[in-house]
């Protein structure tokens, strides 16, 4: 572990300084490789999921075609909702649950505690991970959902735009919607502390549907929840927090002291400088649209990124949200050798 | 004329003090009212926003049903759209172009200069609302979408998560953008001036796809040409403008000289009454899935709301984004009601 802790990535979380800036990218692996493409063909997706050697693989592509700095481990954070007794299904629409939670007596149907037996593959995957990445120097990331986000997914049962099923619970039935959203939170702390155990070097909490909350609404319906899952993980890895429209929740994202700020590309990134508290590292915050332009383009906007970060300690190269399905690979790699090729002196250009 | 300068609405736009804050809904016409429901039986979509005698009649439904304060036109922000000679279809998933705009030749193809022949039903419906709400003392408010989400509808040919063949459009060939975005903007001005011209007593601009646009982006390949609409409409009637997150971009909004910012729901009304300047009209932000909450509930939500802007000028109640189509009616009215009956002795509770 001693040799990961002078990583560029970890150093980086730590707000120390480094040679360069570290570059990952959210969903780096995943279906826009080819190479996942393939073997997709022979497993669906859960069964990858649970396939620990399969994870593994599919986690490391990214890290051997591009040379990302840092490995994030493949799953979906609605998994951990199974080990809560929900069914969950995929097709090509996405993640859904078929039986969504509309009433206090689906709630009740959930159980609880969760056991780690219950997801074996994805301790088991961070083993292998660890064993590979480790002689590299490259740390791996372990991740969960946001409170909200996992809660209100299985009300809505599938992506949803103004989640309507959410709110009529939070605003008809509101000890439902504490209750479930606490149910959650105790299932994806103890989520969280089973990939700390295993090995992982940081983790990072998606919390990508909150920008369906006002700000009033988020305060007092998902933040204390936000609040329990990184107190409950204070004192282990670097924890890494990222909301969509984060520049309208600094102050709330600050609340719970992640020691990474991962910034959505909504969000100015000269505001999140100017804003995020020195002692707290920034990731971001790349539009990942910027990547269907041509390369040339692309690393330029990588550049304009590098140079308004300049002098700071504590940043992270990342995109401001996942990796688009039709991304182009040769924009990810134009994107990663601009970062690892950025020297001050473009600075002026 | 005269008595509609007296109003509650118009003096609020101006920021002139009002006996009590004015409030109108953002798609306060249409889907969620049965009577509207009921003349879609025997009408098209389309045929409906050409007919002026029913562009009428829907427009006044709710003012008639709930006593809104401001009445706005009934019809799409893509209609302009037809005048630019792309055909718009309409289906239970909303508008849509079958050919959308992909290269320069699509663009090309486009016809200008708008002539308001190409539309005499706005100024036929116009004329018709002016005759019946000017006894009632209530302003009527013409509208447009802003340029990017207009012109980026056309390229999308639907509504779009990512932005990705306006983007790719964008970053690629930006002559084409630009080209297009001009056109659009363009058409918007002279659909805008014949509906001053018709008689509407403000406009408001609904930009609602710019939160698909990084702030940087935004101020790029957007903002000039809100700019160039604000611009031709000066000192003309009070000018509304409307953005989604609109948090983010208040310096920006500013600076197109609207008179009244209209604040949408994912940003706090706190921080929109301590960034925006006294002499701007502040309209909003109820977040429309409130709506959805018991009546009582609704109520409580819009007095939290009427209390924090107390002594403000220029501030008239608003959604922060459009009606849902499947809000309850008693809803509307407990919030219309609630606005109506506010006292500042409730600020306390």
């Amino acid at each position: 572990m001693s040799d990961l802790q002078s990583s560029l990535f970890i150093r980086a979380c730590h707000c120390e300084p480094t040679e360069r800036v570290p570059v990952w990218f959210m969903r780096q692996a995943g279906r826009y490789l080819p190479e996942y493409q393939k073997l997709r063909e022979t497993v669906d997706f859960l069964q990858l999921c649970r396939t620990p050697e399969l994870v593994a693989e599919v986690t490391m592509q990214p890290v051997r075609r591009f040379g990302f700095d840092a490995a994030i481990i493949f799953s979906d954070i609605l998994i951990p909702c199974e080990a809560m007794g929900i069914e969950l299904s995929f097709d090509e629409l996405g993640p859904h649950f078929d039986n969504p939670l509309r009433s206090p007596e689906d709630i009740n149907r959930l159980h609880l505690p969760y056991s780690e037996e219950e997801m074996p593959f994805i301790s088991e995957a961070i083993r292998i991970l660890k064993r590979e990445l480790e002689p590299m120097g490259i740390p791996l990331i372990g991740f969960v959902g946001g409170p909200f986000t996992v809660a209100s997914y299985m009300i809505e049962g599938r992506t949803s735009r103004n989640f309507e099923y959410t709110k009529a619970m939070m605003y008809r039935e509101p000890d439902s919607w504490h209750r479930l959203i606490e149910l959650t939170t105790s299932t994806l702390i103890s989520h969280l502390q089973a990939q700390i155990r295993a090995g992982v070097d940081a983790i990072q909490v998606f919390n990508i549907w909150t920008n369906g909350l006002s700000p009033r609404d988020y305060r007092e319906f998902a933040l204390p929840y936000v609040q329990a899952l990184f107190d409950a993980t204070k004192g282990t890895v670097p924890r890494i927090y990222f909301m969509l429209n984060s520049g309208t929740y600094f102050a709330d994202m600050f609340s719970v002291e992640p020691d990474v700020i991962s910034v959505d590309w909504t969000t100015d990134l000269s505001f999140a400088r100017e804003q995020i508290p020195a002692d707290v590292a920034i990731q971001g915050n790349l539009d990942p649209v910027i990547l269907y332009g041509t390369p040339e383009f692309v690393a330029g906007r990588v550049r304009e990124s590098l140079t308004l970060m300049q002098g700071r300690n504590g940043y992270i190269f990342n995109l401001g949200h996942g990796v688009l399905p039709k991304t182009p690979l040769e924009s990810i790699q134009a994107a990663v050798d601009a970062v690892k090729t950025f020297s001050p002196d473009e600075s002026g250009e």
